[in-house]
């Protein structure tokens, strides 16, 4: 099976982006906030949006299983205050929960955190255990930035980070590292702060030990992980000369990259430098570039033919990259998949 | 001939670190800044640091000139105000100057900008002239971000940095658009800020017109362009989606990027993706990456070695992406060379 490890609901319905929109206007006033009682999506509503969309373009692709989180760009954490993140993040993960109850062969649910600016990060395990252990999330999005830009966070090695890492070990659920929106006019959202992100978060855990003290942890960097594979020379060479170990030794045991990288050169390059055990498939369609590639004629983000048309890749390396790599670094997937006798290589 | 378009002084004389740390111990009490006078450096001590660094690898590697600049990471234009810059960029670029003087067929100088955060960029254009008409300098860096990775300057197509384009057209003179040293703990200085700084300034070009405004400015993009080639279908869908022209109409009569990128694979990539025309020699040697890679036995940085294994380039190629594409974008170092009777393919 194909398995897209990187979904978001960019296609939700127009009533959440407007429930969101009362909920900023009122932070000048608490007391007209809205409740989560009054957004009124029906199951009818989200089939309508997935299967005009993820759906349907899933089947177009043949990807039999996409892990399906909230809109990135519209986590926002940098607005308002932990009770604004708390409130959003609880409406907008239900509404991925309820989505993969629908299409529980299709989707799995990955969560957002309600992180906020200067808030402990302790603050996100409530809705973290409530996402894994009601709602059978395999999953969730940790943002190294919730300023949204400004970049006043720790680095992911801090101390602080660590109550998030210790659940997520106990879980069993990888991070996926991803920002939000860039409220920075310096950084374009998805063309430049994602993939900056992605750097700055290798290169946090490249200059720490971190998976010395977790190393069941697990971290999925998207977009193929900004500029590292490119650059993977010079990540071998600092890390050389800051005295850490081999990178595959220091960081690949703990750190996978997605195929979240739209053209051929730039996924023939992932698929050769980085070990084929630590590339996960992923395709983010419907999000930052949906456009048609007038130099092939196909979807830009319909990463699939990308990973079927790099020679170099054989059958096996194939599926440990649409499948085998997702189970091992998703335990929870695995388990599902399992439990629905979906072995691997089916 | 072979020209490196990115050399900086990383190994001056020690004198001139021990000056810094006076002058910045100094901010606090500013009768006790030293001057300028204060540094001594006789031609010898910059003799001995160039021909036992830079000019030794230059003869090894088969590098005829260098474009030699003061050292990126100690511009640190974060600290102090716009007179500790200018004082220190002062100095660093008479050093370059020296350098460049003692050694006219291997190094031509390029400027560092006297930037400070918040300061109007028009007060760089007295060094920048200096720079330029006094002591021949043939390229200035320019960074986006003062800052020193808190991003609090406008993006590049703000009309605040209007002025430093105008200086830069009529000089004919083209900017690496480099950032210095990060002060956010965030950001490790070569393994992140760099590279995020490359695809910052790429994707701040790409959503503005500013080479419509100014269609003779060009902009190197040091570092092989930071995430841009490796995502290069990324930044096309990008700009389809903003309705920009395609990429070579919109940014490649303007944007240029380097070879500073450590690792056959990117090397491959780069010069793949991006027009031949618009990569342009480097290595940045003696900086970020100075080991040996264990993978090929040779320096990370001895990029030469790169190109000449890249065989899907033909010498034109190979001729274009070490001389000829810099004696294009860099017309004072080929006035230069032709002043010297050295004619392209020579």
């Amino acid at each position: 099976m194909i398995i897209d490890i990187h979904g978001h609901y960019t296609t939700a319905p127009k009533a959440l982006e407007a429930w969101r929109k009362r909920q900023i206007d009122a932070l000048a006033d608490p007391a007209a906030a809205p409740k989560a009682s009054d957004l009124a999506i029906s199951d009818d509503d989200l089939r309508e949006t997935i299967e005009a969309n993820q759906l349907k373009k899933m089947d177009e692709r043949g990807i039999d299983l996409t892990v399906f989180s909230p809109r990135a760009s519209f986590m926002a954490h940098h607005i308002g205050d932990f009770a604004t993140s708390a409130a959003w993040a609880a409406i907008c993960n239900e509404l991925c929960h309820r989505v993969a109850r629908l299409y529980p062969e299709r989707f799995a649910g990955a969560a957002m955190l309600p992180q906020s600016p200067g808030a402990d990060p302790r603050t996100c395990l409530p809705e973290l255990e409530r996402c894994v252990l009601e709602y059978g999330f395999v999953a969730v999005n940790l943002s190294p930035d919730p300023s949204g830009g400004h970049w006043t966070a720790p680095p992911l090695h801090d101390r602080s980070w660590y109550p998030i890492y210790e659940k997520l070990v106990e879980l069993g659920i990888p991070a996926m590292i991803h920002v939000s929106s860039s409220c920075n006019p310096c950084f374009h959202t998805t063309g430049t702060h994602y993939l900056n992100a992605d750097t700055t978060a290798f290169m946090q855990c490249l200059t720490s030990d971190l998976f010395t003290d977790f190393p069941q942890l697990k971290f999925v960097i998207p977009h193929g992980g900004g500029a590292v594979p490119y650059h993977w020379g010079r990540f071998r060479g600092l890390a050389q000369e800051l005295g850490k170990p081999l990178l595959g030794e220091h960081l690949l045991r703990n750190i996978f990259f997605d195929t979240c990288v739209y053209h051929q050169p730039g996924i023939d390059l992932l698929t050769r430098v980085i070990p084929v055990d630590n590339v996960l498939f992923a395709s983010e369609m419907i999000g930052a570039v949906r456009g048609i590639d007038p130099e092939t004629g196909h979807a830009y983000d319909d990463t699939r033919r990308y990973i079927e048309a790099a020679a170099h890749l054989g059958a096996d390396d194939r599926h440990r990259i649409f499948e085998g790599n997702a189970r091992r670094v998703y335990p929870r997937l695995d388990a599902l998949l399992t439990s629905r006798r979906k072995p691997e290589w089916t």
